[in-house]
């Protein structure tokens, strides 16, 4: 009931709106409220009231996993939760000096200095991923600001420049002032006459001038207007020889041949935005926050080769990886977050709709590596702190340190993170090759100072982990169309979850919303059944 | 020498070549070498050999006034500082619970909860302001991240979507969005065929298409494609819900309407583009750090009455404010910092052409409020953290803490910070009504939250700042092309130094740069006297 007195805070609204109403007049109550554009996540399920001795099986002691067995818990279940590896977390993973990294067909020890570390896996945390940071907040994870777009930060392109890397807020300026030129050329042709009212055009004229930092004749120049934007042949300065002197700017054809657009298109991604975060310390700081509250539930070790269900219950049976030993485990109802390709290849008792969900789910590829460097020379040396340079060399992008800025001692430089047909080329090669490769490739960005000031490395190629064999799920518009809905439809007693499960790929957010959606729907079907 | 075993590191270099071939030579290497480009600090000067017995009396104890204090006395001067304040750092001032702020014509006693500040003056350092970095560094000031691009944070116009602020991301999309499709409607025309070549135009389809996220028909029209930059009407989620849902984009002229290009201008000024940082904590953080070095030698609550020198040496008379004691200090030389404002209504013995630079040096004005509010609303309800929104009421903007993220109690946001004459409408009120008025205001962007989670405020009007009159230097192309060499020449024995002394007026990076080449300049000619 509203107190006529006390106005309903927004979130006793909507927790009466759903009540009455259901989830459509909740979710349009939402919407007005202004919540649900930035996420579907309304604060963690109220589950409760299980029927008592009620368990719930979860396989995999990832994210979404322990998310389902900590929140089922709370309702009132009994959880048990079987998990391959020998540490929970999953893909929210870091990894740190004297860590052992083991990929089919190699193993890798860490050498990176204490407090450093490369996060294999998730690395940052938009504003809007509001489940990751709500259970951030709830499990005491400290997050720290994570830089995403540095203008400071080089791209590169074989084909632009004679191959030399160019400063981000140069071709970014460069970019929008030839454009800016461009269509004022236009409108001052009258060629957009019948497309634009009079006022807009004088309005679109201003805007051209100012946000293109044009001239007085409309042409993007040289000159100190440019500067305040691009930065300077000489910069400002204090007393007689203070005055900056305007660098060249770019030609069209030269800006063009960066394709900066899509830098500048990556940067306005919705997931790419400022403001973001990480974990100070490492992303596996998440993980091991769930791990306290649900680790005493986990079987670790713990392979699952077969999944049934009847009408009673659900088993896994599974070999326990260190002694051998192997055994089934019965419950209520399942949870099943196993990542598509290994549950293909898994004797799983469920639809044919369902398998074919799973295996024509297609996971990306992605490798990571980290360099570690034995100081900071990109900040020292190029006033560049945190952020990304990218090239269309295999490795994609090296990416700098956001963590402890302006530390002394070495420091761990992302110095691959490809997906697609780089992923492959450098997964394809053993771990020293990989760590060789990205230093070549990289060091177009720092050439005096790459190799000489590199000090370890550490890789992981996803598709080589033989827990995943992959990296996430990269849904194609076509295959989501056809399977997605079989593959989340709660069947029998089972039902799946994880970032494959939702429309987060390859996103920690996805996973866990994800879950929450997949133990609602379980909940409600264990009252019901 | 260069040891050709172990070729010299770019510092040594640098050192060798200034030293053999003068600043130009110096310059010009540096430029090669890169480094000029983004700083003409090249680390901090290397005097040495001051005659013994010299001094140097330096008046203000602001940024400026204590680097020259430091590297003099690092030099062999003996150096005294006058400081008018009872604290050292003028301008680099932050304000805490418990302290008192003094205006002309009204005092505020402080409210805030324990760690909670407001920086009156400087906030935030950009990336390439390497002296202020560099000293940071040297004196031990811990600096974090400050947020300064946030796509969540909001932009109001009185004129613009009757009013409703809009999220930057939104308006930023549809502003490149409808510049796309114009431009790419041009191209197709033909319009600008004799201005690009076949190549170019055929790179700039793809550009427009790809940086714009038009369709397929090169439109800008809601879809998915646009979502993935804008946001959702529904964003996505998990399992069986979880397809988002694109929401509308904004037409040309509403787009046009709210000016979004000035905040694009903004933001990618080079002062003003990511990575920025600020000291932890507050940024008087910084000249408590200079303080901890030169204290010694400040004498506070030093009111200079009167400046002069002669063949011999400097004096500057003065009055003790708290004890009414007057005084006259003497030394060989003299670097003066008082601003400009003060200095005219100074008894200043010096010439008439350097007078004439101090009574025509404008001088800008800007207030800022600070608001503490019981909890961080505007992270937990509208998901921003840190940055700015704009308005064009006259507070200008609001500004959210970029310290602390995600913490629990009260916090600080910057009500207003407006130049011009929305300052000037500001620093006519009392402090008081100055904050009722930013309450007033900012409420547009957190019409729930602002003023019922209110809690205390605290202002600083820089024009009524008794000892500056205003906020800093806003040399124009006029007045700089008339005054500013006769400004900053050394003429006798005294040199001025401080932000308006530089290129950099109205920043810190401003006023060390000015100091370290007023402090050169009077070392060379000491040397030479």
């Amino acid at each position: 009931m509203i107190d006529s007195l006390n106005p309903p805070t927004r979130r006793q609204l909507l927790t009466m709106i759903g009540k009455t109403g259901g989830a459509m007049a909740l979710y349009q109550a939402m919407t007005v409220l202004g919540h649900a554009a930035d996420s579907q996540f309304n604060g963690p399920p109220k589950l409760s009231g299980a029927r008592p001795g009620s368990t719930v099986l979860v396989l995999g002691a990832g994210l979404a996993g322990m998310l389902a067995a900590l929140e089922l818990t709370k309702a009132g279940y009994k959880v048990q939760i079987l998990e391959f590896q020998n540490r929970a977390g999953g893909r929210n993973y870091s990894v740190r000096g004297g860590d052992t990294i083991t990929e089919l067909g190699s193993t890798q020890q860490v050498q990176f200095a204490p407090g450093n570390y490369l996060n294999p896996g998730p690395w940052r945390i938009p504003y809007h991923h509001r489940t990751v940071l709500h259970y951030c907040k709830e499990l005491g994870v400290e997050l720290e600001h994570f830089a995403q777009l540095n203008h400071n930060a080089f791209i590169h392109r074989k084909d632009a420049y004679g191959g030399k890397p160019q400063r981000y807020r140069d071709l970014y300026v460069d970019f929008k002032g030839h454009v800016a030129e461009l269509l004022s050329k236009s409108l001052n042709a009258g060629a957009l006459d019948t497309a634009v009212t009079a006022e807009d055009k004088a309005k679109l004229f201003q805007a051209m001038r100012e946000w293109g930092v044009l001239d007085k004749s409309m042409a993007y120049t040289k000159g100190m207007h440019v500067g305040e934007q691009r930065g300077w042949e000489r910069a400002p300065g204090g007393g007689v020889n203070g005055a900056p002197i305007p660098g060249d700017v770019g030609t069209l054809s030269d800006t063009l041949s960066t394709k900066v657009w899509e830098q500048i298109g990556f940067y306005t991604e919705h997931v790419m935005q400022t403001t973001m975060f990480q974990p100070k310390g490492g992303m596996d700081h998440i993980g091991k926050a769930f791990a306290a509250k649900v680790g005493k539930l986990i079987r670790y070790n713990t392979k699952v080769t077969k999944i049934a269900q009847d009408d009673k219950g659900v088993s896994a049976s599974w070999v326990d990886t260190k002694t051998g030993a192997t055994g089934e485990t019965h419950a209520d109802w399942m949870v099943c977050t196993i990542p598509a390709p290994v549950l293909n290849q898994m004797d799983f008792q469920i639809s044919e709709t369902k398998k074919a969900a799973i295996r024509a789910l297609p996971y990306g590829n992605s490798v990571k590596i980290g360099l570690e460097m034995k100081r900071r020379f990109w900040e020292t040396d190029y006033a560049i702190y945190g952020g990304h340079s990218f090239t269309d060399q295999p490795i994609g992008l090296i990416s700098y340190p956001t963590g402890n800025f302006f530390g002394d001692g070495p420091a761990v430089i992302l110095g691959a993170y490809p997906f697609g047909i780089g992923a492959y080329m450098l997964a394809g090669m053993t771990p020293e090759k990989r760590i060789a490769a990205a230093l070549d490739q990289g060091q177009v960005f720092h050439p005096a100072e790459y190799k000489s000031e590199f000090r370890s490395g550490a890789t992981v190629a996803w598709s080589r982990m033989p827990w995943i064999l992959g990296c996430c799920a990269t849904w194609t518009e076509e295959s989501r169309e056809k399977h997605y809905q079989d593959l989340v439809a709660m069947e029998g007693r089972i039902v799946l979850a994880g970032e494959h499960c939702s429309y987060y790929g390859c996103w920690q957010e996805g996973a866990l919303l994800s879950s929450l959606d997949a133990i609602t729907r379980l909940h409600q079907r264990a009252l019901a059944a």
